[in-house]
């Protein structure tokens, strides 16, 4: 069985197909490859599992597949890969309605996409996640960047992808580290808008980290349906869609401050949004019942509740760079209660730094 | 006397104000810089005429600026230097609501825009084009990019400027070759579909090769109304757009084949725009009169109406890169008579060939 959202964006608009072994399904690749040729993104881990299968349904239906393959990890999601990407796309005289699919985690989807948006200023592309984070989160929506040393995402675009296809059958090679980091995305949705989601991970975390394929796809679609709904309403992030963000200025601050790669992207997001719930209590916008109620949930996801000890002025010195901030000051999601969240600028520097010490331990 | 145009985009509409002395008029920068810093990017060349003056006018209104000074020239619209603009932005902690101003030609208009899409995803820019080409063509209509060794412009972005402001007066201090270079662009817009513009042209060129201001002014005016024109009726060139690259698959496959920076942009245009012509005519499109009354402007404006003599076989290499190839066909603007234009796939390599040959002597 296969399931469909769409992401309503007008004329950019694209469908999210989730279901298991699409790999086989050249039926939902053909509509958005043009011509007789296709560039597949991928890493040396998801190549060796995936790329052969998706390369012979492409071939059997008379399509070439020129691979890309990249070193695995967020420590080569820079401009020096995207260097690589267009070096490749260049030498093999990809066209600009040549079709790129990024197979992979965030890092390629982030990457694939970013270089995709700037080839020829603009190419179709194609997510295909293999990562229960990449599903539930970043192939989904448009951003796409690549990372600086002083801060991470701070160079990209936002660039529509022409579909999305989540194989659920691909997370049975999913290391578990990296399902539980995804484990951090499909929570937040819960936490900033989805109280009765929230509440269903409370009862079937277990078989999520069992692997069981329908709580897999259930909680891939509910995620993807609630990112699909905030992102038609506010594509550019004027509004609603900073919410995505909690613990994500806490969390990219954890990732660049220990080098990227140290830390999953999921896992810097777990800690974040304890240090945001932290703050949040502090404030009174959340009781101590609902702080431990979020943290137990995380501690059954086998993510980390506390961030590493930096330093309160680290923090802050890397939160600095975030793209979050807006006339000097830190804007930061904080929760209100569970299942909903808001963008403030409230907390002063002492309040965040008293927090960041609090849920750093 | 300043004269105002707007490109006409929706809710990326912008204003371009024509005029002398612009650079002390605060009035017209205010609105479009956020917050008490702004970045101007410009380069060596054209820093020490026109920053200070610039500068001047933005500290007395208690704005802080941000200089960021690149090497003058072709060579450097790269990756490489697109990365050291990124360093200076996120070293001096700009935001993503901090304005870039690109204060420069052609150069570092594409690629301040270019820096200015992608830092943050998005930051707002300016064009303050000092060079003829960049007043008529670069710094209007939102195409931005840096080149890659393979091929020019092949890296970029569609990213629209807030702003753009043209001060005849700083033509004053453009070297000669480059003013003529400029002219290439202007005579486009007569070619592919102003004829009134170009006799206007036919009566006027020395007046603007002795740099009188009002036909200057005139010139600059008439072109940004034709660029605006177009560029709002098809933003992302998806059709007519495509006509305002007459003469550039050829001159781009000079450019990239003589190496960035040997020949200017515009005389690489003027020769491809010659070669162009020729296969028009040797399609029956252009009459051997029209042939050489293009020609006798081009001479008159001193630019090159040969191209270098790379080879048939080498031109066609190099333009099998070209943005503007589909299902590995060329496709070129070709000119119909004086004044009109159309992008055709309609000529067979030999033909081509045999037009280039012609046309480099």
């Amino acid at each position: 069985m296969i399931q469909t959202l769409e992401v309503a964006l007008g004329e950019r608009s694209y469908p999210i197909h989730i279901g298991c072994d699409l790999f086989s399904r050249a039926d939902l690749l053909l509509p958005y490859i043009n011509r007789r040729k296709v560039v597949v993104l991928s890493n040396t881990t998801v190549a060796p599992l995936y790329l052969g299968m998706l390369r012979s349904t492409l071939e059997k239906a008379g399509i070439a597949v020129l691979p890309i393959v990249l070193p695995d990890g967020e420590a080569y999601k820079t401009l020096a890969s995207l260097n690589k990407i267009f070096d490749a796309l260049l030498g093999a005289h990809c066209e600009r309605n040549t079709t790129l699919i990024a197979l992979g985690g965030g890092v390629i989807g982030d990457m694939g996409g970013f270089a995709a948006a700037c080839y020829q200023r603009g190419m179709p592309f194609i997510q295909v996640p293999t990562t229960l984070l990449a599903m539930v989160d970043s192939s989904v929506g448009g951003k796409t960047a690549v990372n600086h040393p002083l801060g991470k995402n701070m160079i990209g675009a936002f660039y529509q992808p022409k579909l999305v296809l989540a194989d659920i059958a691909s997370l049975d090679t999913l290391p578990d580290r990296e399902l539980r980091a995804g484990l951090a995305e499909v929570i937040k949705y819960g936490l900033i808008r989805d109280p009765e989601f929230f509440a269903w991970l409370e009862i079937n975390l277990e078989n999520l980290l069992a692997r069981d394929r329908g709580a897999l796809a259930y909680a891939v679609h509910r995620s993807c349906a609630n990112k699909a709904a905030v992102v038609a309403a506010d594509e550019r992030e004027t509004g609603e869609r900073a919410l995505l963000n909690l613990g994500h200025t806490f969390g990219h601050a954890i990732e660049t401050g220990l080098g990227y790669g140290e830390w999953l992207h999921g896992e810097a997001v777990a800690a974040g949004t304890m240090i945001a719930c932290e703050l949040s209590r502090s404030l009174g916008w959340l009781t101590q019942d609902q702080l431990l109620r979020i943290k137990a949930l995380f501690v059954r996801g086998g993510l980390p509740v506390a961030g590493p000890k930096l330093g309160a002025q680290r923090y802050l010195e890397l939160m600095r760079h975030d793209k979050k901030v807006q006339d000097g000051r830190l804007r930061l999601v904080l929760q209100k209660g569970i299942g909903s969240a808001e963008l403030s600028d409230v907390a002063s520097d002492a309040q965040i730094a008293c927090a960041i010490d609090n849920a750093c331990t």
